[in-house]
């Protein structure tokens, strides 16, 4: 099969590789009907994490069942499934409590930007579709697989209601999802920050009710004056970078939530700062797994449509151009189809 | 009047000074019936906060209505009131979102270790009690002006519900009044850390199921043991050092929540660490004026006893003793009566 392997920080190559297959009677095979490229993928790519020798890389899918293990009983092959980019098995406490990817047997799925993947924990971790999908709605799906699930988590854990104000810091793939998510779960105004115009118009129609391009005090301060003074009831934290943090904590009212998504690079939070906040804070990879039923659901619904996301759709084998196009910030979010 | 003032580390005098006098129309002037010593008045007293020069001190009190100010309009002279450690308005966004301590007319009351007090804002400080309360009873109505209304704020940031299992780390005067609230919240595991036996007794006594007397490492893995490996729903953080931060987020369980309400000394929470705990995290200094009409009638109802915190008491006069008691560690909290 066509295999996307990481060699070296900014070199991707499409290659030959063996098939995935069945190695635990929990697995399941899926055939990849899309997958795209994440910007925590950018991590090795632009060699922030280490590439000591050549990995497959991916984490995102959608497909369908192609065989499964003997103890899988909730898939079967031809079904079209979305799965978590962390494997669970759904059922220890931890899943129950609806923390999937702190499962007591979590597995990072790896490997999905290829022909094929193989599914740990398949029964708990991948959910089929009620049929098989329009062509049409593959991008959105696709998304459920993380960056949806990870903005819907952000705007829960920020604690999103019907009426509050939200404000989203960052506009990528995620923080848009995290405007789509803000207005699913009721919030009346929804603060979206970005400077780039394609990325406002997008947010705009995700639902976003206000743009702010300012950063920093002065990102704060217009959220400040946006909301009378008082500071937004949620944050949507999509970025995870010391400022971006800070922004974020000093955005949300006293008694305010924020919720963190963006991987923290090296970020600290000042305990007397937090303290002084009263902002609750809560992030954490999604366990988007926790979400999937509902969202497929509202995809299929046509209630939303985050595979608008998507500005880049290439054929598997220019995985490579995909990753530079993201690299280089002239994609948000690239869609591969093997 | 006599009043206590701090001269410099260590040197506490109870002196003459003048009475206070109503000095805006929203200012009340409460006879003090009674008052104590805080875990944090100990800052200035062991130089940790500067003292700069002579200062009056002191924030927790009881007592009677001596005079108001002419836009006061909810309590009258005569009445028996219990006050927040901070005054508030009480109808700002902030104040009704329940975060007095943040209010947008906050102010700190200074001074209550004395005969008289000024409170500022007494219509959205001050609540009197349903009628003249019996002597038994003060103590108990005391420790609502501060540590029960913290420890109270703590269960409820640590999203203490029936049936849930919560830690307290902290075996001072608020992490004893935590253990009443997780209690009275429903709580039906309470792990108390202590290591005074004295205060396991009474911790024993206000609910608590266990005991742990191991810390750091430790006192994690014998709390995981205790949860059957999964950690607590939900911490409360008593005593602020990083050591104790740590302690309580380790405790957690994913999706937990830990209420932290020990003044944080210094304290850096590691971005990284606490995203992969996927624990929840709020703290501050404690609405307790929220929680003033609810806790005072479980005072009235006898349902809670919080005034047994105090293990000492002394005629204000001997002011100089309560510190150095509490300094020594020769006593829990120290109640002082003019």
């Amino acid at each position: 099969m066509r295999a996307t392997i990481l060699h070296a920080p900014g070199d991707v190559r499409v290659e030959n590789a063996p098939e995935p297959k069945i190695t635990a009677p929990t697995d399941a095979v899926v055939r990849t009907v899309a997958t795209c490229v994440c910007g925590s993928d950018l991590w090795s790519y632009r060699g922030v994490l280490p590439v000591a020798e050549p990995q497959p890389i991916g984490h995102e899918y959608v497909g369908v069942v192609e065989e499964v293990g003997s103890d899988v009983s909730t898939v079967r092959p031809g079904q079209f499934v979305i799965g978590s980019f962390v494997a669970s098995d759904n059922v220890c406490p931890i899943c129950r409590a609806g923390y999937q990817t702190s499962c007591r047997h979590a597995q990072w799925v790896n490997g999905a930007q290829a022909e094929y993947v193989r599914i740990p924990l398949a029964d708990g971790t991948l959910v089929a579709t009620p049929e098989q999908p329009d062509e049409a709605l593959i991008p959105s799906l696709l998304t459920l697989s993380d960056v949806m699930g990870t903005g819907w988590y952000a705007a829960r854990a920020a604690d999103v209601g019907p009426g509050s104000t939200a404000v989203v810091v960052g506009d990528g793939a995620v923080g848009l999802s995290g405007v789509i998510a803000a207005k699913e779960l009721g919030a009346e105004r929804i603060i979206a920050m970005s400077r780039h115009e394609p990325r406002q118009r997008l947010a705009l129609a995700f639902g976003a009710t206000d743009i702010v391009t300012e950063r920093g005090a002065e990102g704060v301060a217009r959220v400040k004056e946006l909301t009378g003074g008082v500071g937004a009831d949620s944050v949507l934290e999509c970025v995870g970078t010391q400022e971006s943090m800070h922004q974020g904590l000093l955005s949300a009212r006293p008694g305010g939530n924020l919720g963190f998504v963006g991987f923290p690079h090296g970020t600290r939070i000042d305990g007397q700062e937090l303290f002084f906040s009263h902002v609750g804070l809560r992030g954490g990879p999604a366990p988007v797994r926790a979400y999937l039923p509902d969202l497929i659901d509202r995809v299929f619904d046509g209630r939303i449509d985050p595979g608008r996301v998507f500005d880049l759709t290439l054929p598997l084998d220019e995985a490579a151009e995909g990753y530079k196009a993201m690299d280089e910030r002239r994609a948000v979010k690239t869609l591969l189809r093997p």
